[in-house]
């Protein structure tokens, strides 16, 4: 009997346990001990520490009847790989951006980033309330992973570059790194787009292989430390207004989870999901500030030229996915629940943020 | 023996069951009903909603063993006396915004919203990662409560008038219904403040004894009617760039808790506070469009001379929180957090809101 076999039994004679009054059914349950890949370094800000402060909180929910070990990039399956070692059975979740697998299908980057998509509270709407879950579990359902909503890292920066981008024409020919669909927009301005795992981007730019990358924001970007090799940095990432994180479980565990254990995983997923977003939010404005004052980066805006550039090819790219059924009804309710939400989104928040920082000044 | 009691006893008699190998220890736990009391209807959207999902979670994490039964305003306790009946243990917890009970202490409105104060994610950021929570359980423990992070409504709307506000001094002399420091601001505008519990609203606009209030945002505000009675909405709440709602725990109950039934409530609570925002993400831009397509309203933003009248005032009311040792350390926290967060708040999800939107069109 393997180890999924011994724990779906293990459920079953704890339902069969008896109640007695007053004072609850004690279930007896096995322990669980799940291995958890990703594709970062071991405590990587943001992104390390955020698999293992869910890790741990599985953990304590459980009462300690769960634990997770995580395994950095490379160290239990080459970086890139975590999917299908979930979908496989070699790990039993995976903690990273589902657009790092847009190979099993393009539908895939809609539930981490898409051109013009959606922020991240968006995309937790989205997920939650406005049908994403229901088209996310069935993309997933034939390599058996269930996906669980887990992080963001909110508005990403556009990204690195070693020379100034005044124009769109000043982007043509350059080689770039961007994952996703992000990348295809900016392949449609001249771009070429490199896929590189986390562990190699850095000396990729280093060694000019690579003349510009997008990463995430200015903590994480401060710790891979790429000012040492570009200098010019850009906003707005028009292609990631927000990135979002999937716990992805193997479907023969989480099937073999009781209803309870399921609630504990969608919980624990869904609290690190605003805490990532939260450690992002705590922190890159120290490090946008250490970058600027302590090593010289020059932040700018893209010029309103490069977006409309952009908002001639995004629309494009976006629809594409649209290949299939499954990809058709995903780019459909995706953008529906963007065009329903954005109106608000608009005036809220950055009208408020407009204000506060009239008033108190940068 | 009451109840807390007899949870206490049921919680060491668990925590002294034996162990057998590989499979875990099963604990012996008494069920437990809580009742929690809120100072909205039922069901009411976005909020009553929200304490039920948090209930329901809750009940979904323990497997069935901790139930907590709903009170709605005016129920178990008067409107407006949650925190109380929390303290004095007629209620084990309330779902509710501090500021409503700020009578207590004043720095209480810095855990639901403050003038000039922070957006719903850097709220939670500073509550979970830079030293609120810690200040928030020493301002609430002489009163026998526990506070979790529950919920937020995220930037509100300023409000509703019956007739336009054009300038500052079209606000002179108006009576208006706003909690907390908002309230004080808009009294240094020289409005006359009126503090209302959520039932009594509509009913005192309609009849005029107010002008005008504040209220939450398009889809709480369609779901009161407003519009019935007022026909001109604005923002942005520059008092109110979000609005936290607090899970609030009778502290015997809390420290009753096992260490996993804590971790329990506060992964319930913190999974709660994504979903309330991303409930009002969802459904804002909907109502919005309701508002002024089906009902005539006018919405607008407020002119600079406003913001600029409310950047003279909303400083010193701030700062009058600083009366004590507890509420100089909740302001100089608050405002210190909010400043390093602004920068990367302020160019982050603005810019792309406001590219994706150049692209899209409104």
């Amino acid at each position: 009997m393997d180890r999924r076999e011994f724990l779906k039994g293990a459920g079953l004679a704890g339902g069969a346990t008896a109640a007695t009054a007053l004072t609850a059914p004690a279930i007896a349950q096995g322990t669980m001990e799940l291995k958890m890949v990703m594709p970062w370094p071991k405590n990587f800000p943001g992104l390390g520490t955020s698999a293992q402060r869910v890790a741990d909180r599985i953990t304590a929910l459980s009462d300690g009847r769960i634990k997770v070990t995580i395994y950095a990039a490379n160290e239990l399956v080459p970086a890139l790989q975590e999917f299908d070692a979930v979908s496989q059975g070699t790990a039993d979740l995976y903690h990273a951006p589902d657009y790092y697998y847009a190979g099993k299908h393009p539908a895939f980057n809609y539930f981490t980033a898409a051109p013009l998509g959606l922020t991240a509270t968006e995309h937790t709407a989205w997920i939650e309330l406005l049908g994403g879950q229901a088209l996310w579990d069935e993309l997933n359902a034939k390599d058996k992973v269930k996906p669980l909503l887990v992080g963001n890292t909110g508005t990403q920066m556009a990204g690195w570059f070693k020379k100034p981008i005044e124009k769109a024409d000043d982007m043509r020919g350059l080689n770039f790194r961007m994952p996703g669909l992000g990348g295809q927009v900016w392949r449609g301005l001249g771009m070429n787009i490199v896929s590189l795992a986390p562990p190699q981007i850095f000396q990729a730019l280093s060694s000019g292989a690579i003349d510009g990358t997008d990463w995430v924001g200015p903590w994480n970007d401060l710790a891979f430390g790429f000012y040492k090799v570009a200098s010019y940095y850009y906003y707005p990432s028009v292609v990631e207004g927000g990135a979002a994180l999937t716990l992805g479980v193997n479907l023969d565990v989480w099937n073999g989870f009781s209803k309870s254990d399921q609630a504990l995983f969608h919980a624990a997923a869904l609290t690190e999901n605003g805490m990532m977003y939260a450690d992002y939010t705590a922190n890159n404005g120290a490090a946008l500030k250490t970058l600027v004052t302590q090593h010289g980066v020059h932040v700018s805006r893209f010029p309103d030229e490069i977006i409309d550039e952009i908002g001639k090819i995004a629309p494009d790219v976006l629809a594409s996915v649209a290949k299939d059924d499954i990809g058709k009804r995903v780019y459909e309710f995706y953008t529906k629940a963007r065009d329903q939400m954005r109106g608000w989104t608009t005036i809220a928040e950055p009208q408020f943020i407009a204000a506060r920082q009239r008033i108190l000044g940068t």
